[in-house]
Parts: structure tokens; C-alpha cells; sequence
């Protein structure tokens, strides 16, 4: 490990069947005033919302509702919750959803009392958080982004055309809490499910494609790789097998819980553009991400060759005899290409929502970013000419 | 992952190189008044006495010292230390040393302020810490036990002849801050480094031979158990190799900090015999474990077959061509036994210090858990026969 590191994580999870009789016991340490935060219909169809608003109503709270938020949550609906959180002196937003709910409530809290404009600052200049802030609770509905357990925030400015992430502080805008039931995850349909699954594995490669020291993180995310890959597995089979469901949560949280991203210089590139696509298009975000990802890593192999050998061998379990690195390393990506074939993702950019001409200002507006290579713009656009 | 279960850890963690470069940030979190606990001589040799000295005088601190602690750290500087705290109004207390005085400095803050008698209430009826406890920072400088971001709290009751580890509450007995050099940890000697090494793996398979569903935690452990093998040969062959020792580090935090428990009923016996032989000698803690672990896990691997030939296959690469289950179970035990040679541990307990008389009285007074198999007085007995 040859990069120095402070890792911190405050976020209090309960995890299981039973997590959410957790619920009452952490909403006892916040005041009165609570600004619940969800989706659409899919809370209210499993029967949480109601449970959500009794233990609420039973804990005394006086409950505002920002309904609504999108998949890819908008800038505008952040100003929204921001102003009803000062109207309402909000002691505690409770996220109840997917990653872009708590992603959402993060960025309200940030946004609530900061002085000037919240864009400009917190996504334009990514600025440091140094106003008040309201605590963050949530309960998960979906895996897949990790955001229940750290304090990154993707928001898309529609106006701008940009969907920009970012990193807030973890000691104040990450959940305090989380409560996660993998049950919750069962009625996510089949092309959700597979997004989600496809996210975390990403999230576990832009970490591990980077570096080329002995580094304990890269053995963990392997670790994690090889959890995935049998528990997506077992519920490709079988979408109500629990084991199988409560290991893709749990890999989601761990993915990105920042532990396993400790002193790794990391990559992140598939992410850039993949949010670059979803400025653009609906695409849901893992199905983007595994349509890059191929091209992608056809495109950098070469710069990172032990690593990507490597990863053939220890996730993939491909046969070195008589192969050379380059072959290793491509065979392994032929298994990445295979694992999304195998959970039925789409293989083209033109499946979800891309038109050929979108490709040079997606490929334009992406942030280069990239541990082994960083690509150009041309570079960023032969790869969406061959993922399209 | 079958088994609910609430996970939080609060300890922020400054490592490598430059970690004492945060000390001062840190001091600034905290009152006037310091408690300096530590060990004896050796973090005055490398000179880091006088450093954290030096930063805590220029942070305006009033610092009382508490010098001494023993490796197997005793119930009477417990005492003393509750004392001081009480005397000073302690708001911090500053660990800089190994396992031991971590360990000691949550046994002093939870003790302070206890009404009633803290060894009865806290280690004898394991009742919940709910007076007051004073801060804890820590600096390590050797590693093993994974005290510095966990609640876990090791003491020897020298009056009763028993050493007894208990797991206090995470989010106020676990450290605030945790500083981790690698470099502090070179002039170990030897025989301490691969004991703090064989603890780290202990504490590995302790939580790793239990359950028998497919569990994230499992592979986490496998991923922290591969990492562990690889930098203890490196630093077997150089010990000031940085890349072998921060990984060892790194090893052993994420060994202890209860990420890698989360779902897992654990088994713990190994260290519940060692705890008593540390009653009864001055055997280094890891060495103890070492020398136990072979005929304990050959005693058991039959009740858990498949996690002792998954164990042998995933971390020993055993070959299971043409091998029933139980050679394979019991290789892999082989090549663990082989792994505590190469390491240089003794075998034999008559070897650190252990009687023949002794053993009756330990296997009587060690606490019997377990996970695959619960044995019995005569069992431990019968396992030490064979250790000694």
C-alpha cells in the first residue's frame, strides 16, 4: 500500500429482515421536523411507505414529502427539497428509495443553507461543504450505487446538460443511518435488478484497475468480484433466493464504502462517460456502464497488463498455459463480455437511447480522468463508436 | 448472508508515512488535558516519544503519563489509569504503542467513572458501559490485535489468574482517531512480528470457520487471509520492506474491524485458550495461537468439512485432483502448520514457557465457544496434550 490514506466511515447500518424495527431507536436521536424523500409508486406497492409513516407518526414527527425524485435526479428538485428543508427547519431527511433518493438528500442537505449559489459551488467548483447541514437517514430499496453507506452525489442539471458527482465531506453528509432489508430488492424488475448488479461491478473495477503494487484493497475488491459474480448468479436463477439477494446488497454497500478503495489511485472513466450518456439519454446508469465498459477496457488494457491478467486469472479463472500476457488479459475481458450477456444487458449504445449524432458532444463533455490512461476526446469517441 | 446484524465503526484512521502529520488536527478536537498511555521503552528508541511530546505541548496540552503497560496489560493499571483520569479530568486519552495499551486505554475510560466495581461489571458480568467515558486516540506501533478500530478490550486480572476480552460499546469505546506508520512497526523484533502476523491471521479464521451460507464476509476474509500470506513472506525475506508492512497493517485492522464479522456466527476458541495460557505464562499472544490452532482446527475441521476444504483450495491453492474432502481438509491444515514453520513460531508450548501441570487448570478455565463444535474440558484438554 504506497499511497497514504485517512479513511472514515460514520454510517450506523442494520442490515437484514428485521432492520427496519430499527427504525424508531434512530429517529429518537433527531428533533421533530422530518423531510421524507422518495420515488414513485414502488415504496408505496411494497407496503413501505405505510410502514415508513406509522413508525414516523407512532415517533411524534411532523412529516413534509418531497415525492417525485427521478432516476437520474435533477438540480431542480434539489432546490426544491433545499427550500422546503429552511421553510420547514428539518431535523432529519429520511431517503427512502434507491441510490439517487439518498443521492438527492444528500445534496438538499449541502444545498439548504449554503450561501450563494449551491451549483456554481458544490458541482461547478466542488467546493468544500462548510455551512450546516441537516443529518441523512435512509432506507434502501435498491442496490447498486453504495450511496447508504458514503457521501458521494450525483445530481444532473438539466438545464446544463451536465450530470456531475462528487465526494462530500463523510463526517457530516453521509448517512447517519441505513436500514436494509434485502426483501425490499425483490420486486425490482429483472433490467433494474441487472443494472444495479452491473453498477457495483463496475464501482469494484474502476477501483481495481489502478496501480501496480501489492496493495490489500485489490485482494478485497477481489473478494467482492467473486461474491458478486455467484450471488448475480443465484438470482438470475432465482430473484426471491435471499442469500443470494442479501450478497449483491452487501456488495453494493461494501463496493463503495470507501474501505476498498483505500490508498488506490482508482480510474473511474466508464463512470465519466457513462454520465455523460445519461445527460443525454434515460439509459439506467449499470446498463451504460456495461455497454462502456468492454470498449472501454479493450481500449486500456494494454497500459495495465499484470492487472488485467490478473483479473483474468483470479475472477475469471482463466487457464494461463501456453497463452501470453496480452491473450490472458483479453480472454478476461471476453469474460466480462460474456457476464453481460449472461444477465441479458443490451450490447449497443443504439439499444438504449443513443443516436449517432449525441456521440461526439457525449464523448466532448465527458471529464478524462483514468489511472492507466487517460483518454482524449477523439479516444473517449472511438470508444462509443464501438459500443454504439 | 443469513444472519441480520447492525454494523457501525466510528474511528477515523490516518495511515502511512505521514499519518502523525494529522496528530495536531486531531488535539485540536479535544480539551486541555491528555493521558499519555504507553508501553515501555521502545517508542522512546525510534524516537516517536519525543514527537508526540513535542506535538502535544505545541497544542498547549497538560499531559500526565501512564508508563508501563504490560503486554498481557493487567486489571491493576486499569486501576491506576481510572485514577488519573479521575484526578486530571482526562479529555483525552492518547494511546501510542501496540494492542495492549489500546486495549488498556478503553479499560480505563469505561472503568473511570463506573459506579460499582469495574471488573465485576464490565469483564466478570459483561453489563452494557453506560457512565461516561473519556475519548480515546491511539498511535500504533506494532500490529496485530486490530484494537485501534475496534471496542475489543483484553485484560488480565492477575489476583484471579484470568484474562478475559470483552467488546465494549463502538461508538464511544472504539477510538476516535487511529495513526498507522508502517515504518513504526520495522524495528519490531522478529519473533513479535510474525506473533502480531499469526494473530492477524487468527482473528481471520476465527470468524472465517463458521456458517456454511454463501456469505460477502467469507470472501472478504479469503481476500484479507491471501493478502496476509503474500507481505509475510516479503517481510520475512526484508522486514523494512514499506510495501509488506503497510499491507500486514492494513491486514490487520481490516482483520478486527468487524466488517469482515458482519453475518457471521464466528467461533473464537483458539483465542479463548490462548487467553488463559497468556493467564498462566508470558507467551506472546499470536505464538499461543499459532501453537493451538493446528490441533484445535484438526480437532474440529470434520464438523465443518466444506469450509475447511473450501479454506484449503482458495488459500493453500491445495489441488483436489483425485483427493477425498477430508485430505483435502486436512492439507489444508498442513500447509497452515507448514506457514507457522516458515514463519519461524515454535511448535510445542512446553517451548514458551507452558507446564504439564498447567494444562488441566487452563482447559478448566477457558471459556468454551465455538461454532462447528463446542468441545468440552477433556477436549481442550486433549488439544493442549497435543499442542504441548
Amino acid at each position: 500500500m504506497n499511497i497514504d490514506f485517512t479513511y472514515e466511515n460514520p454510517t450506523r447500518i442494520h442490515f437484514g429482515k428485521t432492520a427496519l424495527d430499527h427504525l424508531s431507536e434512530e429517529l429518537s436521536n433527531y428533533g421533530k421536523n422530518v423531510l421524507l424523500v422518495y420515488g414513485k409508486a414502488s415504496i408505496k406497492k411494497i407496503g413501505l411507505y405505510d410502514e415508513v409513516i406509522s413508525i414516523l407518526k407512532k415517533a411524534g414527527k411532523n412529516v413534509v414529502e418531497l415525492e417525485g425524485i427521478k432516476p437520474n435526479p435533477t438540480y431542480n428538485q434539489v432546490v426544491e427539497g433545499a427550500r422546503l428543508v429552511r421553510e420547514q427547519h428539518t431535523d432529519l431527511i429520511l431517503a427512502v428509495g434507491g441510490g439517487s433518493v439518498i443521492d438527492c438528500a444528500k445534496a438538499i442537505s449541502a444545498a439548504a443553507y449554503c450561501s450563494g449559489d449551491p451549483w456554481v459551488r458544490y458541482w461547478g467548483n466542488m467546493e468544500y461543504v462548510d455551512n450546516e447541514v441537516v443529518p441523512i437517514g435512509a432506507i434502501l430499496t435498491m442496490t447498486g450505487t453504495g450511496s447508504e453507506m458514503n457521501s458521494g452525489s450525483v445530481i444532473t442539471n438539466e438545464d446544463k446538460m451536465l450530470k456531475i458527482g462528487r465526494v462530500f465531506p463523510m463526517h457530516n453528509l453521509a448517512p447517519r443511518f441505513a436500514i436494509l432489508n434485502p426483501e425490499y430488492t425483490y420486486t425490482v424488475p429483472k433490467y433494474q435488478m441487472v443494472s444495479g448488479i452491473f453498477d457495483i461491478f463496475s464501482h469494484l473495477m474502476e477501483q481495481y484497475f489502478s496501480g501496480d503494487d501489492d496493495c490489500v484493497s485489490d485482494y478485497l475488491l477481489e473478494g467482492d468480484m467473486l461474491a458478486l459474480i455467484n450471488a448475480t448468479r443465484a438470482a438470475l436463477k432465482d430473484p426471491r433466493d435471499y442469500e443470494a439477494r442479501s450478497n449483491i446488497a452487501w456488495c453494493s454497500t461494501t463496493a463503495l464504502c470507501k474501505l476498498l478503495a483505500v490508498s488506490k489511485e482508482q480510474d473511474w472513466m466508464v463512470h465519466m462517460i457513462e454520465h455523460q450518456l445519461g445527460a443525454y439519454t434515460d439509459c439506467a446508469h449499470g446498463i451504460g456502464l456495461a455497454i462502456i465498459s468492454v470498449p472501454y477496457y479493450k481500449h486500456i488494457y494494454s497500459y495495465g497488463l499484470h492487472r488485467f491478467v490478473r483479473f483474468a486469472k483470479t475472477i475469471w479463472h482463466v487457464d494461463p498455459t501456453g497463452k501470453t500476457d496480452e491473450e490472458i488479459a483479453l480472454e478476461g475481458i471476453e469474460c466480462l463480455s460474456n457476464f453481460i450477456a449472461e444477465m441479458g444487458i443490451p450490447q449497443h449504445l443504439r439499444d438504449v437511447g443513443a443516436t449517432e449524432e449525441m456521440l461526439p458532444k457525449i464523448a466532448k463533455s465527458t471529464i478524462k480522468c483514468g489511472s492507466y490512461y487517460i483518454c482524449d476526446t477523439p479516444g473517449v469517441l472511438q470508444i462509443l463508436k464501438e459500443a454504439f
